[in-house]
């Protein structure tokens, strides 16, 4: 993986611990509001996470495997990402 | 809150695995694209959960605060929510 | 329609102005990255217009129905759009 | 560009026609919903336009720059959407 290793686990640890937060409210039986902007804020960060391991990807994968054989299969991975991403 | 609360917890359950298992994957090292598409099906689940709440709470939540002096708040929430939503 | 009818109009006017020069820009066989940046623009002002509709939707036509024989219906028109929006 | 022309330029004239209908659906105040609705419908044949696009941008401009002088302007334009899909 390219991107900052340190930083992507910090948020990753982020998204878990309002997991857990997510686990309890639901035990609690939280009011859904309160528990449907707790999950809006962890896909917030899971998001901001793929965006940057695939922007990086693309910097460093990618552009490395121009000129190589592993050209098309990187082509064929960005694609297929891109189609679930404009799904 | 209103959704079947024991479908809730698995599916928040899953999803904690799943980051567990990111957390393992950015540790170790693993391949980009790999990743991202963990990420996404952990992306996809939130998503799943948060689309039943939000159906339950309207279905029960606001359609209960009819005529009550809940109403307002019920409506402005919902506002909000959908705001975020169409962001 | 409750929103703001002139500004609605001017926005979708705006729209549509860009979908003609999309399919001007197909027709000359334009850069692809180029028609998807376009796209991306067109979308993101249907996006605003739908925000602002529903929300000016939930304002009025939800809020006004309370208490009257409107109200399932309203509550159940804002389940579908939710169950779209989450989908 | 290097999607099927014809296809593409059908399906945009159909979101045209939307739009076009759109205008009417507002000039005549009609149901927030229902306007809601065919916004919705619009976007999401352009997603899928854009969808197509990009994926056989991919397949044929960013495969075809491998090895020419193209290939660095093609890996950040492909980075530079990425980071607005995944925004």
């Amino acid at each position: 993986m390219q991107s900052d290793k340190e930083r992507i686990t910090r948020l990753l640890k982020t998204a878990k611990g309002q997991l857990e937060g997510l686990l309890k409210m639901v035990e609690e039986d939280r009011y859904c509001i309160d528990i449907s902007n707790q999950l809006m804020a962890t896909q917030a960060i899971l998001k901001k996470v793929n965006a940057e391991i695939l922007h990086d990807h693309i910097h460093h994968c990618v552009h490395g495997a121009f000129g190589t054989e592993e050209q098309e299969e990187k082509i064929s991975e960005i694609m297929l990402i891109m189609d679930k991403l404009t799904k």
